[in-house]
């Protein structure tokens, strides 16, 4: 699989949802595969909350293989000997597109909490710009799954002519209230680590590990099901010998100590702060009278809504509720309920139903 | 309705399910109603996670109802011109019953993280030292929901011949793998305030209100329904002028961080952290090779299992569970399924099917 890793500088000034603008900014991108020749085989995968642009392969310089490696790959589910994967970190993030810490011009400071807001429309006019640095009039597909799902939904809305299919997976056209408030503790538990310093704890060498170590915490109960953390630790008690924490009893907890404690080491807490608000933010009706259908109406690109039975944090109604909104709106969609072990993380795992969703659809005519 | 508020002290040391022993400790208790002269119409009332002793009406020092207040009274679902009502603080808490915020006599220092591990078994036995105290022989009723359901099971299962009936509501026999894993994420957003000070917080003249503040506000969500949730806040703005943080924009992080902050003020960080201990390490088949059947087998009372369609963290399947292995076990119990508006909470709450089957059953004969 031919694979490319490229940052791209973009001296275009970008205006915001909010107002502010940037004025030029960078984009950490990785590619897979070949852009035909009439560039109309190009696929964008986007990254959910925590991911980047390492969708794929096992890239120099990195140690892990891509969020998406299962499904993306030469031979696999979007297989990159037909198509041209194209994968990015967002601005907002902390894998080297521009973000909170990245280096302000003005200031000679890293941004920390002045980055401006963004919002998932954001991402996709950054997406636009990449796509016209590339030559791509028209993805193929747009696809995502959770905070991905949502941005291929938004390509869809935006860009009616440049987006043939969008796989809208695990994702929501708008979160629900639960979301927001479990969203709001995390940014409440990051916010009051004695290291954040009102998100300047760059300035200062500081790091505030402790308050994403115990979000990610939180995260991580919300991505996994009920059942499979059950299946998988139940009640087992730690072995004493491999405690995180002196005063943890039970394996689930250890497990927690340990997903909480890596992660806090390779994010950043003010890109955790602005990524939640960007997904509480979201919800595409609300320019359109707070009416779905209204919305979906001008779509062009066909649906494929997916939602996996495990998943309580984007539950199956929220795909459902896309899904009747676009019957309604008389486009071109369609709803499928996977098994998935996994809970709201399904989405990241293979499985022949998954695949075989998501392959016919990518190789439907359009 | 006569309310006698009292703190009781015992001289008895009491021998702890983890081998330490407290020489002697106090209870801080509320009665409601009359004793009858042969001490047949006693009902004990056992607090959940953040409750305490007050758990009806509005005695001398308190501003607010009870925490059952909808229930207990005179002419109520558990009436108090009838029943003789005992509610007490539990060991281990921070209302006025010995616990971690009580003055050690060896150091003349708060016990703080020193305060030894309770379990519910531990509550029950002290429960049972209060029963001697006022000499009641057998209880008409134990009651409670969460985990004061627990300690109503526990009753039945350490004291067969004591107890009529047991009302466990909302409650479970054990929880699961998820409830571990959100009281570990509560506890480490605890430890790992900068005032905590490995629990010596109160000798050094501080408190670690920010982690109680967040550890509850994560608490509440798993408290209500998501569908409560939604109808109370939906996406709704907050009103700028009463924002309890500049970075709050939806209402329903507003409440949170309110809830929050009100219950940071009230409650004792190290009383958190053992509460959920009990919590986590509740488990009365463990002592019957892990049989719930053969752990039920030996109860005489009648049970009253309720679950509510809205509770996710305790959710019926946990009712079910005791009800079957109660049929299996031969011993008499009733579960039902109850309509109930606030997720796990709805145990707090007055509904006129709810308040039936608790009426019905207590009044029943034995």
């Amino acid at each position: 699989m031919k694979t490319v890793s490229e940052k791209i500088s973009f001296g275009d000034s970008l205006t915001l949802e909010s107002g502010k603008v940037l004025s030029g900014f960078e984009l950490m991108t990785e590619t897979y595969g070949k852009l035909n020749s009439d560039k109309t085989n190009a696929v964008l995968v986007c990254h959910a909350f925590s991911g980047n642009h390492h969708a794929a392969g096992i890239s120099d310089g990195e140690t892990k293989s891509g969020w998406w490696d299962e499904i993306i790959g030469d031979g696999k589910t979007i297989d990159t000997t037909k198509f041209f994967v194209v994968s990015l970190n967002n601005i907002g993030g902390c894998h080297g597109s521009s973000g909170p810490t990245t280096i302000a011009a003005e200031s000679g400071q890293p941004y920390g909490a002045n980055f401006p807001e963004v919002s998932v429309s954001d991402w996709v006019e950054a997406q636009k710009l990449l796509a016209d640095h590339l030559g791509i009039n028209c993805w193929e597909m747009v696809a995502g799954g959770s905070l991905g799902g949502m941005q291929a939904l938004q390509w869809a809305i935006s860009y009616p002519e440049k987006i043939k299919k969008a796989a809208i997976i695990a994702a929501s056209s708008k979160i629900s209230t639960q979301n927001i408030a479990l969203n709001e503790v995390a940014r409440e538990i990051i916010k009051k680590d004695e290291h954040f310093h009102n998100g300047d704890y760059l300035s200062k060498g500081e790091l505030p590990k402790n308050g994403l170590k115990a979000a990610r915490m939180l995260g991580h109960i919300t991505y996994l099901s009920e059942s499979n953390m059950s299946k998988r630790f139940g009640r087992k008690l730690q072995d004493p010998e491999n405690k995180m924490d002196a005063d943890v009893n039970y394996e689930v907890e250890n497990y927690l100590q340990y997903k909480g404690e890596q992660f806090s080491k390779t994010f950043d807490a003010n890109s955790y702060i602005l990524m939640t608000k960007a997904m509480d933010s979201f919800d595409p009706a609300k320019d359109f009278d707070n009416d779905l259908v209204k919305c979906l109406q001008n779509i062009q690109a066909k649906l494929l809504i997916a939602s996996f039975d495990s998943d309580w944090l984007f539950p199956k109604e929220y795909g459902l509720d896309i899904q009747m909104s676009a019957i309604k709106a008389g486009i071109n969609s369609a709803y499928i309920e996977l098994d998935g072990d996994y809970g709201h993380d399904s989405f990241l795992f293979y499985s022949d139903q998954y695949a075989a969703a998501l392959k016919n659809f990518l190789n439907s005519n359009g």
